[in-house]
């Protein structure tokens, strides 16, 4: 409380803490503002250094900011009359959505208001709006999401990309994704020298898609600069395991995997709480078990890891979950204070300008304007 | 006992009881033939008119057949020299597989000895083995492999397909896997209009690649036969749901669903392994949870789903997972069985015969010859 108290009263931060700006939509998501609003006065309370500018609706957002004392004097309410909705089309939102919060939440970043901006809107629309006003990294063709994905691994977490920005992903695509993949691990996880492998369906080098066998040629040369270990192809029961840091995919397969993922968890909870609740003995053994079984369902719940993060571009972007609720918003908030923090997008930038052949956008593929929603 | 024996006296099966011979590659399985023809053993205690062709080594599949009662008079050892290893590519498979127990297992089916082929070896290799020497339905461009998926539907299953036949499947190869899913589902399932979903990145209509939109549309006028119902986009979430019956994607996709799903399941049974070790406390809740774990672990087990069958050839092939234990290589040839016995290849035949465009194969794709394995 000290910490707060002494943010509002000299708008500076208590010495040693950094001071990190998260620039935050509040529209658009399943759940509305008010939702937004609790998972950022969770967010305040664990991080003392952190301020936030909430784009939307005026009015409706003073006054839920009102009811959060943790928010007084952190929350800079800036109004947007518009509101990119799911169903809408992101080349439509790129052409008309100029009054929208994420627009707006994505400008603050881009005029270096903010240092990260975070949505829970429609993703394929905050992607394109991202790509635009944000501009790629040079030498990035084609920007990716990625997730935290829970792993045996001592740090409890693999990444994994691209699991939505685009469609489809040719050689040079996934060679880019194993780097910026390796430059977030290097950096948000602390690994020195993050494993890589390449999503396929068989371990065996002859297996798979023929970009697929390129890209592993691409990525073993890349990795003689050391900072990184290529494994070669791994299969989907790999993804949480501990002999792989970084999943390499195209936004399709990674998406799905995703999504596969959550529905098994999911269906596993719902196995669990029935075992426990189908006949009165089973209910006994519950109380008994309470809190391992409390400490279970925390470990499969999916909001614990909610957060992508847009990767190749010239500002931090996490995207939350459309359904996210204040445990989920504020756990995407966390990520993107971390990653603010950390600093990791100068040297992701570093790393990948690098990068000998920087391609041309494929005039086919950008006219086809695919894009993948989480 | 006494149905086997009848069967042993007089080589008939039982009145009422159907016999169902089963042609088994016992060779190429992580496991070896001893666990094979320990779950035919199994099998056989289920199932009074099985029956087996079982081939591979004889000297070492005898001595493995004498160790087992149940199989006395039931299972017909034919000699193989040759094993399919999981390293073998396809292609040279075709060319100098001819006297390997794959081969030998397949062939009882062509020379209609058996009525349906179960191996847990190479899958690529059985797939081109399969075509060659069963040969597609007419009207069937790619065959595919199919999965039954645990899900909340009333019968607890979906079928999910393509999981791994194929790599790439554009909009016709999706309608025809929809069509050979729909039969597979109301034969095998019992259920009378099937509900069809097509696996994308979105449930709205524009989102994924072009070629699914296409196919959605192939689907949609397909479905005005009445004996399908379309429902659209589903995504990887929904595949365990009660909203669809039958998940329709390319065989790359599946197949990397499929394993992430199967690493989820593990990675939480030993999520709850730990949740139930981890304190004297939890150890002592798991005694009193102990019908409730164990019938949870069981719902989370993934080897009594073991089994992906062969879909649109003129025979009915399974596919069991190389690393099968005696419970997972019978629940295969349980499938086996119980397909043969519904007789559902002939009516998937006439299904898909109905299909107006028969293409030519495209020889690039053929060219490029990437298998995916289970």
């Amino acid at each position: 409380m000290a910490a707060l108290t002494e943010l509002n009263k000299t708008g500076t931060v208590p010495a040693g803490t950094q001071r990190i700006v998260v620039s935050v939509d509040a529209m658009g998501g399943d759940l509305g503002p008010a939702t937004v609003v609790a998972g950022l006065a969770m967010s305040a309370r664990a991080n003392p250094g952190i301020a936030f500018i909430l784009h939307g609706d005026r009015a409706e957002l003073d006054g839920l900011v009102a009811k959060h004392p943790e928010l007084a004097g952190r929350c800079d309410v800036r109004h947007a009359e518009g509101v990119v909705t799911m169903d809408d089309k992101p080349a439509q939102v790129l052409r008309s959505g100029k009054n929208t919060s994420m627009w707006s939440a994505i400008d603050a970043v881009r005029d270096k208001e903010a240092e990260v901006c975070v949505s829970c809107g429609n993703t394929g629309a905050l992607m394109v709006l991202s790509m635009m006003r944000l501009r790629k990294l040079p030498g990035i063709n084609r920007p990716a999401i990625a997730c935290y994905w829970p792993s045996t691994n001592p740090g409890g977490f693999n990444v994994m990309l691209d699991v939505g920005a685009d469609v489809r992903a040719d050689e040079m695509d996934l060679m880019q994704y194993a780097l910026m993949g390796v430059s977030f691990a290097r950096n948000s996880l602390g690994l020195a020298r993050p494993r890589v492998g390449l999503l396929n369906v068989g371990t065996e080098d002859h297996k798979g898609r023929s970009e697929i066998k390129a890209a592993a040629e691409l990525i073993q040369d890349a990795a003689e600069s050391g900072t990184f270990e290529f494994i070669g192809n791994v299969e989907g029961s790999d993804i949480p395991s501990d002999k792989v840091d970084v999943v390499v995919t195209d936004g399709f397969t990674g998406n799905v995997a995703l999504k596969t993922a959550e529905g098994t968890a999911h269906m596993f909870k719902g196995f669990l709480k029935a075992a426990f609740t189908a006949t009165p003995l089973s209910r006994l053994a519950a109380m008994f078990a309470s809190t391992s079984l409390k400490r279970l369902s925390a470990r499969m719940d999916p909001r614990r890891v909610n957060g992508g993060v847009f990767l190749g571009l010239t500002g931090t972007v996490v995207k939350s979950h459309g359904s996210a609720d204040p445990t989920g918003i504020a756990a995407a908030v966390q990520l993107a204070h971390d990653l603010a923090r950390s600093g990791f997008n100068d040297k992701l930038a570093a790393r990948v300008a690098y990068v000998p052949v920087a391609r041309q956008d494929d005039a086919d593929k950008d006219a086809e304007q695919d894009t993948a929603s989480k």
